[in-house]
């Protein structure tokens, strides 16, 4: 049997490469160097296509190069019931909260006025506010979510997180479920998007969901492309609904270089870099998979099909 | 007698009219309405010019109204037998502590290169480095300097402290004196400059001082415009021995329209707002130092003139 990979090119050629040394004896094909569909039982892919695994008879893993497998579930032909695992970066959880924490502090020290100023050779003196009366709130409180809102509280904000259902972390108030929406859109005035994507959170960055804020809020999402209605987002900042955004997903990648967003006042781009996984943990998570898979030992993140993540 | 008041602008007439409203009864002129000044007993001063105190022959009290009080200490014919006071807001570590850590975030997430990426409409994918990995040097250990240690500390970084003497901070690695500088540099990657201005620390944000750090560092400075050669940090921005600065206080405030620092590549100004007292802390603290004075109890934040803060 073989190993097929279509991995992507953030890396170079290092991903390929630690991936071949760390699999010894594995026949290894890079895509599109298929041959005998047939031969192959495991899949490595970046950003799956609909239908790309249909090919292969004899599959029985599928392995993500990534941590967002949205691509993979939305596919209505993917096989569930075989196995898919994604990567996992433990240090993840700490890059997402300093990207968190960086974007907030952005805007709530308002670097952006501070920039514009200084383009326009002007001393602008602006009072500042205390982060301690500056109300924050995370949506999604998984491993992301849980550690953003720990750089929040020991920043001094004061944090509101929103989770499917109850969750309890220290010094975050807490709002779950549909139900607790609105009130907690009521009070954050800088939101952040870590949410998974499913059918409940696809497009829940919304021109309705702006509009449970306050005027002049702030929305950071890092989060997954398909929570963006691009439209309502820029007509919510351009009305002034929102004072800023900082978004780092987004519903095609990369983003067209005529897209509109890319000139929208007070949006601010990032390339979906919000937290990347070291190459050393990339490798190791997927050769480590593959010889448990060899070895029928349990799988490190195997996602739940039921639950979506 | 009378207190005589020169006041800064940034509040507009709100900051008069709450030193009014606190002390009523008191007889209070705002210069140059002087008239005798054999009336003047306090004299309540925005950014003091030299000799600004010699016409007024029965003065018993100063009062600063901000937190830096160089602009007195400089002057030689300041009365050194007058007690000197000035305005401490006891959220000021924690404003300062907030612009520290926004501007370490803006140079470790490379914020100014995901700009620079966007006005090209380019989707320009960066590896992020873990704040864990990340040195970052605090100069200045003082009330200010503390608080944003235990801020950086938090959210991850490497921090290590440069002080006078020696000082223990929690999770600080701690450097002191001149014997212990050049170590202190060696290591840090993003400096953060929260010194006090003393003749031991005029001008220390100078080329010798950048060349002792790695090449491609950063400068954050938060501290007094005399820390700073302006000619050197532009020289260190333009050779790539720095790779960016944030500078929050210059040698001559406002920053000249014509000073060839607001177009300087890499260098980012911020017009003196790192830390802003609220504006009731500051009416709170002058009134609060002269009802004080008047019934002879002790004043709060005093200057040592033998320390220089």
């Amino acid at each position: 049997m073989a190993v097929l990979c279509l991995l992507h090119r953030a890396y170079g050629d290092d991903l390929m490469n630690g991936i071949r040394a760390g699999l010894p004896g594995e026949d290894i094909r890079e895509w599109p160097d298929v041959r005998d569909p047939a031969d192959i039982d495991i899949c490595v892919i970046f950003r799956m296509q609909p239908g790309f695994l249909a090919p292969y008879p004899n599959l029985r893993l599928i392995s993500s190069t990534g941590a967002g497998i949205d691509h993979y579930l939305s596919d209505p032909s993917l096989p569930r019931d075989i196995p898919l695992v994604r990567v996992v970066d433990p240090d993840s959880g700490a890059r997402m909260a300093e990207y968190t924490l960086c974007w907030v502090l952005f805007h709530h020290r308002d670097v952006a006025f501070f920039q514009a100023a200084q383009a326009r050779g002007e001393w602008a003196y602006k009072q500042m506010r205390s982060a301690s009366s500056v109300r924050v709130g995370v949506m999604g409180l998984g491993h992301m979510g849980a550690s953003a809102c720990e750089r929040l509280v020991a920043t001094g904000y004061q944090v509101a997180g929103w989770s499917r259902g109850p969750k309890s972390l220290p010094g975050v108030e807490n709002f779950h479920g549909p139900n607790g929406f609105e009130a907690f859109l009521a009070r954050t005035e800088i939101l952040v998007n870590l949410l998974p994507l499913t059918a409940e959170t696809k497009g829940i960055l919304c021109r309705r969901t702006f509009d449970a804020m306050p005027r002049g809020s702030v929305v950071i999402s890092a989060g997954r492309g398909a929570h963006l209605l691009e439209a309502d987002l820029q007509a919510a900042l351009a009305d002034g609904q929102l004072r800023a955004a900082t978004i780092d997903a987004f519903p095609k990648e990369p983003l067209p270089a005529d897209s509109p967003l890319w000139t929208t006042p007070n949006l601010h781009i990032t390339p979906h870099c919000s937290s990347t996984a070291s190459l050393e943990t990339t490798v190791g998570v997927i050769t480590g998979n593959i010889r448990r898979f060899r070895a029928g030992e349990p799988l490190l993140n195997l996602v739940d099909y039921s639950k979506g993540y």
